[in-house]
């Protein structure tokens, strides 16, 4: 038996999006840019997913531009308001948990003369709306704060954090890609100008995504050329990938609740298996979590020295962000939340998705068990 | 029966690229940046990919980086050589004939206090490498020239450009998305710094691409994050959008030699049968055009009636450039070659590609010609 706990990385695609995607890899192949038959087919398809997309988010249609990935939407979005903001405004405002294609592209503004306030968090890996207002100065032009961090799960504050931006008039941009899908988020209520997305942690495809961009927030185009995506990002689509995000966010739209609910279940479940067989840590406070994420520390263990001993019975968790999987240098996030270094390097992150379950769950317990025994150091 | 004459646009997904590309949205999942065995069999298959496009171009693996697409190559490779160039270099050169993705990248950097030289073409729509070497000023870095132009299928002379910048120190850009895979292009012999390609022109996927950047170019990130492509461009892979282009490109080479004939084969017919129905001009050269492609001027027709009209009985043909297939404007490709508005306005572009036949030729000429004598406006 394989067990995949490593959602928070990457999802298997759904087969329903598969078979919404191959049509558009085979017979309907046309460029939607074309005028004649072959490809005003595929121009409705793209315009259908920008409809689920919307309706998932609760947005318009013509808010929202597809993207290669959140990581993109994340780069083009924070430089494309950079370069168009007034020369007395030069100060963005980011958290320290922020994902390392934010960290890193405030680092590149930072070399080009911006200046970055990064937030902290508390212990419960939580930024507080009040340290964002603390930091606001006058030449204050942005802040980006995740919805729910990548690694521990922590849910952010972003209505708080919405309201005050909004209220003084500065632009708010936030990566929800790990909490949309997985609790509700609408933005008809929270008053955020900006959000990226990527279709693969929602059981979509990889390579797509998607910028939402609030009417009347005025953006330089990211990638020049053609009119695609109302001239802000020219190229060809990504067809079949936006064919088959459409379809990922209507699964997500309408199954919703029921998802919501198991994977709320499964987190018991395994919460209940692991205090059975040992002593851990939790990473992040579990009223404030999503339900898909659990980052744990097990006492006298290292994490990635567990993963691998997991990968090896074909089980699949991670010891931080997929994206820095290969790094050794120590997490900036559970780093943030002044945790010890042994406490960080006994971390792991289990994660869950729509094919998750509790026999999966049983099994990982079954295996993890054996394992504790032979990797525990005594400290 | 329906006829698909706009390859030049994006072609039909080979459907051995799509039985590759599959098991890559299903059971082969995994983040290829996880350690786990998820990820490492992932990876193995971006490995396998980039091995392919390598060998079409005749080039190390390494000098190979994975894109969205050429529009995004186009823009991160010549944006990002802008920004690294030194304080005295403020120069480019590019042919006024380029695809509108190059075009509007140096229009921006033009905002930004660099200087673009816009070298024209002669009547058969080609650059004379001359006129480039006539341009160079002590402050160019940075020449861009397509392998073929997109319009009107005309080979550019790439070799003896990369010649002259090569002597010069200067560094050569080539947009290759309309010649690779219908011309022989060898990178051990044209000694250009970089080029860009596109999946969906050589029966790809959609929405993938490459930069190749020859070994000891320098360049800062394109996208800022993870450690994919080398830190340039950071975000998880399109994994089945990588895996589908490294396919194309395996067939691609292979069946070269065949493909080239055939094209050459179906261009004769069409050319013969069209001879015998109307009065046309060749908007070009045919010693020196692509055998995928043919631009024509049919004489007192408009080409985009006449394509709308085609399109009504399930042909498709283009009169322009897909991406500005919506736009009145006269094409910049034909004005260039100093062509009169009338000629310009009754063009049509045909372009083939490897499911093109010659009963399609067949068909196209029957239908064609009662359309020639409804359409035709006397002048």
């Amino acid at each position: 038996m394989e067990v995949y706990f490593d959602n928070a990385a990457t999802t298997k695609v759904d087969a329903r999006v598969v078979d919404k995607m191959i049509p558009f890899l085979a017979e309907k192949f046309g460029n939607p840019s074309s005028a004649h038959c072959f490809g005003q087919v595929v121009k409705n398809g793209i315009d259908e997913s920008r409809s689920n997309v919307a309706k998932l988010l609760n947005c318009c249609e013509d808010e929202i531009y597809f993207t290669s990935g959140a990581t993109e939407s994340n780069n083009h979005f924070i430089k494309s308001i950079a370069r168009n903001s007034s020369k007395n405004d030069k100060h963005i405002i980011v958290s320290q948990i922020e994902h390392q294609c934010i960290l890193r592209t405030c680092e590149y503004l930072e070399k080009h003369g911006y200046e970055v306030t990064y937030v902290p968090v508390g212990e419960d890996g939580c930024v507080d709306p009040q340290d964002i207002l603390k930091a606001i100065r006058p030449d204050t032009f942005l802040v980006s704060t995740m919805f729910v961090n990548n690694e521990t799960g922590m849910i952010q504050p972003i209505e708080e954090i919405a309201q005050i931006t909004y209220q003084r008039g500065i632009m708010l941009h936030s990566d929800c890609v790990q909490g949309i899908g997985k609790l509700p988020f609408d933005l008809q209520k929270i008053k955020v100008d900006a959000i990226s997305l990527s279709a693969h942690k929602i059981h979509g495809p990889k390579g797509v995504g998607v910028l939402f961009i609030r009417k009347g927030v005025s953006l330089s185009p990211f990638i020049h050329g053609g009119s695609q995506e109302k001239g802000l990002r020219a190229g060809t689509e990504n067809v079949p990938g936006i064919i088959g995000l459409g379809e990922a966010c209507r699964i997500a739209y309408e199954e919703r609740e029921d998802y919501y609910a198991n994977l709320k279940s499964i987190k018991e479940n395994l919460l209940s298996g692991l205090q059975k067989i040992c002593d851990f840590r939790i990473n992040g406070d579990l009223q404030k979590m999503a339900p898909n994420i659990l980052n744990i520390s097990l006492c006298g263990l290292k994490g990635d020295t567990l993963a691998m001993a997991l990968s090896f019975k074909g089980i699949a968790v991670s010891n931080g962000s997929a994206c820095s999987a290969s790094s050794a240098k120590l997490s900036h996030v559970l780093k943030a939340m002044h945790f010890s270094e042994e406490r960080i390097r006994g971390a792991i992150r289990i994660s869950f998705g729509r094919y998750s379950s509790k026999d999966e769950v049983n099994h990982f317990i079954s295996e993890l068990n054996p394992l504790l025994k032979r990797f525990t150091v005594k400290v």
